[in-house]
């Protein structure tokens, strides 16, 4: 059965930052789902913050196996309901994979629970991405053990998230600093990917490294068929399995031991 | 130093329902905060739902150490920004116990980023809460490893919370049910001790052992002194500390790969 | 690429006692073997105690993808240098599968570097295995969030392993006690899955549940193909990859400070 | 109460290397028990390979609330009962904190249960040493979130280890590589902090900020009193809590299905 992955993205620098623009000339997410299409067991689709219910309808939703986030400059205009929905599609299930700026989403710091307050630095310096967990499926197909990206935005601890499930990647940066750059979580019955590199003045998502770990994230994270679900509901009461023998009289006498 | 406990209640059962009243006639907070008081190194206040900014003021939460929260039939009655505030100051440190039904309180939700749905039946059964973690500072003073508790209400798996970072309580149920009963996790700088018992109709709050563990919880979640704190914010440009010497020019070139 | 399972097994019971007989005519380890030959992706070995190194040869070891462990009367009897090669392989990226009293075995408390000691009690009492991981691969094709076993041996908290990466079942027993009963660890490249099921006096491993969980378990710890490998070697001096400008001098006046 | 502290050293390369006698005149341990004898609440002995049971008698052991543990041309010197009785007292509630080298003694990889491998480069280069744990206990009194060594030993990923219950400090080095620095395990009722810098050849234990974490780490691993033991046996079996009901016939037609 295929896998069915929608790329979201924000889509909005590119629009107005030439420099963007001449990296991504069709946008961000196209150059992910690009790479992505090569797999033909993986069914691509893509959505934006401005199309209609930032393309996220529930039918989109309910048909998607694995969500990659990709937003910046514009966290604010997602609407709640929009990142509630997508949460909870999460919590039955549902992938997610979320990209570099996409530490302050909506989505992202709902699932969170924390700030996803980081440090950061734009000054095009070199990144190593380092694998702290060898035979993850996350590093397949990684030519060594160290991703080298020569030039992206810093991002540096204290990264506020939660402790991660599993802890992937550890970045070194040339300016001194360190961060968690490929951690996993599960929330409910799915999964999420937060994976560092992608800043949109550098072309990151042209590195064959960085697009074969998202493209490894998003296998990682998919829903598994025919598990135990995810019980969304909670006022419900529940019939006893065993005999309850207990008989249970309030002692009016307790406040006043 | 001593430590101070803000101990916090809906109360709203014990208004409305004779047998709460009977149990707790001066409030659950009443018999929580009566216990703790016993501890001269710990300073009690109390704060209630009906209060202004529901006992919360600012003030209150700067000089709040511990929060105990308990809440059940008007969690929606909290206000948001209310709950956004004690979240802001776990972040910081504070330590947060979250007790009972709190486990669907706004504060509790949103620093789990789950839904804290779980199973239920109010019978009045026996539970047993097992010890998981031997040596655990939150066992401190218990008279064995299970805590017998002769009638409450059951709590069941699945409850939906992300993976504790310390699990030390599992509960069993005699209707058939487990439950993860003590969990604690890290937000930001501070800790979060979720404690299963004390539905209102039981006197689980004069139980020797149980108000043992809530104060056991409140010395494990307070905050360290002098530590390096929490960064409570994100856009800042960190000036580079190694000098950067790659000059990074777009590669124009770079989508025609 | 079919999954090669060896399935290990001490073999010892069935030939001493008529009742372990009468379960399981051709041993524990075929009634585990013959579930997993109906999936023709796997492919299907056994290994028992009493063969020439415990029929671990390297040439066996460095065929199998999945070894599943049951031993119990006979731990003291397997080499160490067996088991030092069982971890190795682990380490290495081999899935490993214990099972039950294997608890106490050699490869297992080795790699988990606790004692795996726990509470037991023989009264063919009811177990119910509650999932507290919905959604987790390994609760693949459950009929239901709690596995109902009608006989079993209790285990008892405390068992002291470390803290798993995974908790994925929680054992209720009627005799009153809890269970962390389905756990899993990654140690080096390889993955562990504990699954508490499975005395030889009761016919667990004839349990359609049970079965399926095991089979689950060979899948979920099954290494993956063509990641970044485990580095089986530490005494390799690494050339720098960024330049070292400093310069280092030893202080005498250091000591002095 | 105080807290008692046995400082272990294998004190063997101060006597080999003029360099590392410059540094450590009195050895390595005398540095840092020096560092801790300046806190009245903490007694201090000090322990070395080449004592009689290498300074660690049943007493001794016995009366240590916390051990330091450096080794590093000597691990196999060291006496597999001695480790053996290490790990029991870590079982049973002692405090391990592990410096450096000491990855691969003998006490740290029984109790981890992997190989403790990891890179290395002696080259002198620059270290910085990142907490990724605001608020913990272990950063009390750094004066930044960053600690600066100007020279040490490179340790580089991956460092093969279970991943730790609480990750702390993560290390960038100067020519490229990341390492998990600081990190907490627990084992039985006991806890382990690693701690990475002090290679013999530089003045680590002489940096403020460094004594500081080894003092730190020190009083967070030390044990609670009185709390839920830690239960050193198994082969006990235990009397039924609630009754059980089930009578239990062997079904000889099970192995017929």
């Amino acid at each position: 059965m295929p896998l069915r992955v929608t790329v979201w993205h924000e889509f909005r620098h590119e629009k107005k930052n030439a420099t963007v623009a001449k990296i991504y000339p069709k946008g961000m997410h196209e150059a992910i789902a690009q790479h992505l299409r090569k797999s033909t067991d993986l069914v691509i689709k893509t959505a934006t913050l401005d199309e209609p219910e930032h393309g996220l309808t529930d039918e989109v939703l309910k048909n998607t196996d694995v969500l990659t986030w990709w937003g910046h400059m514009a966290h604010g205009d997602v609407k709640d309901e929009i990142a509630a929905k997508v949460a909870k599609r999460v919590y039955e299930g549902m992938g997610l994979v979320v990209l570099h700026s996409g530490h302050l989403s909506k989505p992202f710091v709902k699932l969170m629970g924390t700030t996803g307050f980081l440090k950061w630095r734009e000054a095009g310096e070199k990144e190593r991405i380092w694998v702290v967990s060898p035979g993850h499926p996350i590093t397949r197909g990684l030519s060594s053990d160290c991703i080298v990206i020569d030039h992206e935005e810093m991002y540096g601890e204290h990264f506020d998230i939660p402790d991660p499930d599993e802890l992937i990647f550890i970045s070194w940066f040339e300016g001194g600093e360190v961060f968690r750059s490929g951690c996993v979580w599960k929330r409910g019955a799915g999964k999420i990917f937060y994976f560092r590199p992608g800043h949109e003045t550098f072309p990151s998502y042209h590195h064959p490294d960085v697009l074969k770990v998202i493209e490894n994230g998003c296998r990682y994270v998919a829903p598994a068929s025919e598990v135990v679900p995810f019980r969304a509901s909670c006022p419900r009461i529940e019939p006893s399995l065993e005999p309850i023998k207990t008989v249970h009289v309030v002692d009016e006498s307790i406040h006043r031991r």
